[in-house]
């Protein structure tokens, strides 16, 4: 079968890894998914991609000017194609919603850090930036294949597909809680919005608003520098309680 | 005098905000080092950007193509003209340290979070990403105006120039204490290693080595993530302290 595949856009059904480390992490996590990887022919040798394609029955092929294609980027060397997905949360474990995020590099980054403090569910508000798009799976370094992932168009049909839990909005208003100070439960969703326009009022009065404690120099914190915070002291109080 | 601004390189012995914000921010803070600020012919009214350049004495030029030239982003309607400068750290403060960032979004993002934390003195080891380069400018939102930096060539010249303290670097060996766990001071410096590589073994002689907890699914967090969370706690606990 010939192939031939084009540059990523939102409405394909199958998107892509640039490099090999976040196709590895790929093929690791979600075998089943794997199209074929493509290989540049000056990626020669036994490479862990090789390894892990003939264990899984993955399809090789060579082709550098479809690598050259599909990738803005220089040294990109191998990539995966892969089918897109969108699982069930865990209804009773902890997670991370994010609303109306608009930067993909921001999105991807945040995936990296629930991953890297284990809080493995993310609910998305839509609209959203295109957790597919290569530059987020790039920038989340795989670790999107590590956690689930589901969009839901509103606050009401998150909260009614989920356990019932307390949920921290991180906002800048005088009623929020300082994040230090503010108890923490074992289970939670800890809520960020949008990187211009913050979240609306709204999350105010339907959760508990949290602000991280900052000086007057700067009108706020990074989006990714907020969530990464709040997911930091949210896992290491749920932590200190099982201790 | 007739003026023609080229677009931006590292040997220039000046620099651009592009955007109102950063150029609002370098005005109210460095404002003998504007050399003009221009201005975009349908940016017109009053605006906060023409009262402060009146207020301080700044000259204002219409430049639609200049502005066109200096900025690759569309949206740009302001550009603030500023002489480079390094100032001397305060001594007696806590500092972050920066080994060889190399890329200038991520070092635009640490200055808004040691901003964001109060932590007003920055000290880079060179090589490292421009500090004047726009895009850093851009992405520190205007805080590089708002804080004091510095280059050294080595942790040696660095350590010998500010007060004794202890120093914290951020690294994934088995020696380091965690980050919840480990005593912070009221003064401290908090060092982090390059985006790709990390931090030399040798810091982990040289200082106290810290590590973020994190899970086994990512290699590690986020240079910026991890610079946040560290200055999160560690003024967190100075203020703590004080009370």
């Amino acid at each position: 079968m010939a192939m031939d595949y084009k540059p990523y856009k939102k409405a394909f059904e199958y998107s892509y890894t640039l490099g090999a480390f976040p196709t590895i992490e790929l093929i690791k996590t979600k075998p089943q998914l794997v199209e074929c990887v493509i290989i540049h022919s000056t990626f020669t040798g036994e490479s862990e991609v090789r390894k892990l394609c003939r264990e899984n029955g993955i399809r090789t092929v060579t082709g550098d000017r479809m690598i050259e294609r599909l990738s803005d980027k220089e040294n990109v060397f191998v990539i995966g194609v892969f089918k897109k997905y969108e699982e069930e949360l865990a209804k009773d474990e902890s997670h991370v919603l994010l609303v109306n995020p608009s930067n993909m590099g921001n999105l991807g980054t945040i995936i990296r850090t629930c991953a890297g403090f284990g809080i493995t569910d993310l609910a998305l508000i839509s609209p959203c930036a295109d957790i597919f798009n290569p530059k987020t799976v790039r920038s989340s370094m795989g670790a999107l294949f590590r956690i689930r992932h589901r969009h839901f168009a509103s606050f009401e049909e998150y909260r009614a597909a989920v356990s019932d839990r307390e949920c921290f909005s991180f906002m800048l208003t005088d009623r929020a809680k300082s994040l230090p100070e503010v108890e923490k439960p074992s289970v939670f969703t800890l809520i960020f919005g949008n990187e211009a326009t913050g979240l609306p009022d709204e999350y105010g009065e339907k959760t508990t608003p949290v602000i991280i404690p900052q000086s007057e120099l700067v009108d706020s914190l990074n989006l990714t520098i907020a969530a990464g915070i709040g997911m930091y002291e949210f896992t290491e109080a749920a932590k200190r309680a099982v201790i």
